[in-house]
């Protein structure tokens, strides 16, 4: 049975950087979670693909035990197509298609309904609501989103904010949403909602988590080669619910490690494009970086 | 005898924040740099002011051991005024006036060309190139600078930063001056011209330190109340040098802990107007901050 259930997109992504670009790759924000979320226990993923979804990509999730068996087929895959500028903190969209995505709804038979770990990854907070009416009694959710619901569909992400024990979002994205350039008010604006923690993305600046009435402040790797960032934030929410899982310590001290594990899960997602790293990366390798990132931020 | 020589301006500022303002108070890069190196030991200024410079001021440099003996008195005094909008991270020049700072030279007399430690804060790269030759034998040399001097001196500003031990700048000035995005790759570069150690300042987002092959992440400090950047990179820069002439340790590892120590205060400046905040601070505020930046990263 599966671990953590993860909610989110399966996409094929566009995507062209500075450094190069590829074509129908294989993205979305649960992708991403799940493949990172696989090195520490066994997710399933929930969401749609088209019938045109490249079976290979399908196979590779299966390989890393990810359980597909949520994952409806119907009509036409959700595309993306996006690129960046040589200030490669932000995304620009180039086209969406949402095809298959648009009629989707969340489906959790009873079999997977008492799952215990969920990753409300990116997706239309209507669906993160329905997800959430459908579970038994979860014990840990944690929530992401993206500045399109905070335009978009403020009400229902706020409503499923407070249904959340930890909230994601970028620095960009808490500004915005609780209207303040400080990150601390914002955190706090964020945490008066309902979650136990909220933890602050701030791409190579690293993160910061405000929790039981403490703060804690994650490096972020230097990366000297950045090919495609694409994905870095749901890799890192991945890694994190990952690694709570598989602890089922939930504690303040534990949400640090489990930051610092999504980091460096993260870090390696930026170095190729789409999950091309994902495919290579050990759990060697996530160590290393993680004792690395213990290392420079030491005085 | 002075510890450490600071090479900076001494001006009087008028500042306007969403916070407040405040008009014909103390500013200028060595005020503040001093005054932070002065918890540390004690900073000798190298600088001009006008006649019509507040005694007041000067009175209060003074009270924190900080000797004026280098400080020439002639004209009218540098003024700036400027504001910060809701993003309090760049601050919005309204008028400079340079008054006596135009024909300012600097005269290093003997008693003072011995001393060892020397901060070049931000000012004309042509009057810091005239203090290192001015010097008999410095042992450590921390130098700063501006986007301005990017723009218009940047040759005098590159044969500075190959005379110098350790260059501070912000992040924005990094990617300038070296035309690329990343931050590993500009302080490479900048590392290629000659100084030991590069420190990338991120203002809330922390500093970056590369040195001797090694990289260090110092956090910002999470403050809800920032009412006025000015001089927190001066006030950083300060707290350093003034940590690092007072243990006499320029190791990497020492480095780190300065970086720390300058943050603490750097962070302290931002809460008050001008340099209000550093008339109250105590060495015990510093050293509380600096132990809840340690506790901050811990994982």
């Amino acid at each position: 049975m599966a671990d953590i259930l993860i909610l989110g997109t399966v996409a094929l992504d566009s995507i062209e950087t500075p450094f190069g670009k590829v074509t129908n790759a294989m993205g979305g924000s649960a992708s991403y979670a799940a493949l990172a979320a696989s090195f520490f226990c066994s997710p399933a993923i929930i969401s749609v693909v088209g019938n045109d979804y490249p079976k290979e990509h399908l196979e590779f999730l299966e390989s890393r035990n990810i359980d597909l068996g949520l994952v409806k087929k119907e009509g036409k895959s959700f595309r993306w197509e996006g690129y960046y500028e040589f200030d490669m903190n932000h995304a620009k969209t180039r086209k969406t298609e949402l095809n298959s995505l648009e009629g989707f709804r969340v489906d959790i038979p009873e079999k997977y309904s008492g799952v215990k770990h969920i990753f409300l990854a990116n997706i239309d907070p209507e669906l993160q609501l329905s997800a959430l009416d459908q579970l038994k009694k979860p014990e840990f959710v944690v929530l992401d989103t993206m500045n399109l619901w905070i335009n978009i569909k403020k009400k229902e992400l706020l409503e499923v904010i407070g249904r959340a024990d930890v909230l994601l979002l970028n620095d960009g994205e808490a500004r915005m949403l609780f209207n303040t350039t400080n990150l601390v008010t914002a955190a706090n604006k964020a945490l008066a909602l309902g979650p136990k923690g909220v933890i602050i993305k701030k791409g190579e600046h690293g993160a910061l988590m405000f929790m039981d009435g403490r703060h804690f402040s994650a490096p972020g790797y230097p990366l000297e080669n950045t090919k495609d960032p694409t994905g870095c934030g749901d890799s890192f929410g991945g890694g994190l619910i990952g690694y709570l899982a598989k602890t089922k310590d939930f504690s303040e001290r534990s949400m640090r490690k489990a930051i610092v594990y999504g980091s460096s899960i993260a870090s390696h997602t930026a170095e190729d494009f789409g999950v091309n790293r994902l495919k290579s990366l050990t759990m060697k390798d996530i160590e290393k970086r993680y004792n690395e990132m213990r290392e420079i931020r030491e005085f």
